[in-house]
């Protein structure tokens, strides 16, 4: 099988009615008609194997996930999905694998209505990237830079399954049979919060999708608000999963876990009915897990407190993955 | 130095003024303005070490060859550059080497206005995926699909410098050092033909750029036309630094050779002048080197028939490059 009957048998699909791309896979580019008026919403993540998946990895997993954390970086900006692209390097055309590949990644779009419109396709190390591409009306764009002193700080869905799976996988902590399946699923199969970044435009003030631990993701909301927060460890939504480890196991998981891809986001008190009200519109469970405060002048913006329900602050490490530092406590 | 870091010293630039760019690097999404009544034009591609590009590789050259092939893809649809987005795997972060590919990435994309405003780095086997974006008036787009019987084919620049610095690089052929300095130029850093492809628009039918061997993308033309060619083998521009080679190599490497981004593309004989006149405005030469036939009833199209200066019929193969198939003759 070459590279251009590749495309054509797994990534050429039949475009949906009224998706305005007019023209898909198979030129130099894609055409994509924008909506009048909207702002383009681009964003791009590159999946390596060992890295960021296993290679023993359900392909249709893979194909789900890759596209999914790109759909959450959208959803963490307020932005509707319209078209993806999709690069593969891979070792070898497999069949099975491709079509299975092909599956996940079709699924997904077409249920946010995002086809595959172009790409690539290589030989090499294992490696997706893809690019999707979105749209937000001006001024309603969730930025992480927008957060105000006051504000609470929310978290969608529950935090800590993906990374139990993966220390599970490692070796490092046993887990039952049960939970080691339901934190698997959380792992491989993340659902991107779209519709509740859609409802939240207007209400939330700033967003990030949780992708490297809700505690070091949050530090970039800090950072690029000029604030301090406060985060209490017992108001923490926990996966599941989760329920018979230890408490500073869990905390940890949940602050410090990473690869959740829920939304972490803040709004004003005043707007608390109107957070309900868009969870509830888009069938996503929200929690309120903290506040923000304002930074005093000069001082940076450190990572944020972490509370215990009698308001005693936690000792950390929380730390957040960095693709080039060291990885977090093998313990966590 | 952690990714975060990394970001902002290689990757995070001023934007220039009136890029339509609301928000660059450093959040969820880049967000951009497209220009009323545009369409969108999107590409990714993807440059994966040994297959690519040699890990010597000047890096600067890499940074300005991952955006130059993008940016040919624009070129081949007539749309002008918007913005670029860029994913990295790279196995450990090196300052120098990451400042010098920022350089030439930073250098071409300021040169065609075209911001880096996104993308993701990663931990990995050296990978680089850049996404561009562009835009074209509805209607106006070339496509591989609007060949007429009749029309012209056309080429710019010249055809054979790159692949033959890869033989060189292989050591399958030894070439003069001038040549291989030439030849090695062409390889490294290829001049992606926006001007020209933007001053095509209403002039040429359809366009493909050069990427896998002239003959072969040829082909994609005459599939999605469904149309035949001729290709007079005399009237190929050869680069430079095949002028001593002998003519039955110097033949395969032009029609054969791949990375060349030169425009390929098809025009009436009516528009011979206008043509010409696009090539003058945007300093770019191009040659006139064949002609597109009507494909006979119910016959697949083939590939084109390359023709000497007598008309006579010559023996391939002429085989393309396929990322999923044997290599092109080591013979080429």
């Amino acid at each position: 099988m070459g590279e251009f009957e590749l495309i054509a048998r797994f990534f050429d699909r039949p475009l949906p009615s009224g998706s305005g791309v007019a023209l898909g896979v198979g030129d130099d580019c894609a055409l994509i008609e924008p909506t009048p008026g909207q702002r383009l919403a681009v964003s791009s993540d590159m999946l390596v194997e060992g890295r960021h998946f296993l290679s023993t990895v359900d392909p249709a997993a893979l194909g789900h996930k890759a596209l999914a954390v790109n759909l959450s970086d959208l959803a963490a900006c307020g932005a509707r999905p319209r078209a993806f692209t999709l690069a593969l390097s891979l070792p070898r055309p497999d069949e099975a694998w491709l079509g299975a590949l092909a599956t996940g990644l079709h699924a997904l779009g077409e249920r946010h209505r995002c086809p595959l419109v172009g790409g690539d396709t290589t030989a090499g190390p294992l490696n997706l990237c893809i690019t999707v591409l979105g749209e937000v009306p001006p001024g309603q764009a969730l930025l992480r830079s927008a957060a105000q002193p006051g504000d609470d700080l929310w978290v969608s869905g529950t935090l800590g399954g993906a990374r139990l799976a993966l220390e599970v996988f490692r070796g490092r902590v046993p887990a039952a049979a049960v939970d080691f399946d339901s934190a698997r699923r959380a792992m491989e199969w993340p659902e991107p919060r779209v519709a509740l970044g859609l409802a939240l435009r207007g209400v939330a003030h700033a967003a990030i999708d949780v992708s490297d631990g809700a505690l070091g993701d949050l530090g970039h909301i800090l950072r690029a608000s000029r604030l301090d927060a406060e985060v209490w460890a017992d108001a923490l939504p926990a996966h599941p999963a989760l329920a018979t480890r230890p408490l500073d196991e869990r905390r940890r998981l949940m602050l410090a876990g990473g690869d959740d891809y829920e939304l972490l986001f803040t709004a004003p008190p005043s707007r608390r009915d109107a957070v309900l009200a868009a969870a509830a519109c888009s069938h996503t469970p929200v929690h309120r897990i903290g506040r923000l405060h304002p930074c005093p002048q000069g001082v940076q913006p450190g990572p944020a407190r972490v509370l215990d329900a009698q308001g005693r602050g936690l000792a950390g490490p929380f730390a957040s993955f960095d693709h080039f530092k060291a990885e977090p406590a093998a313990d966590a």
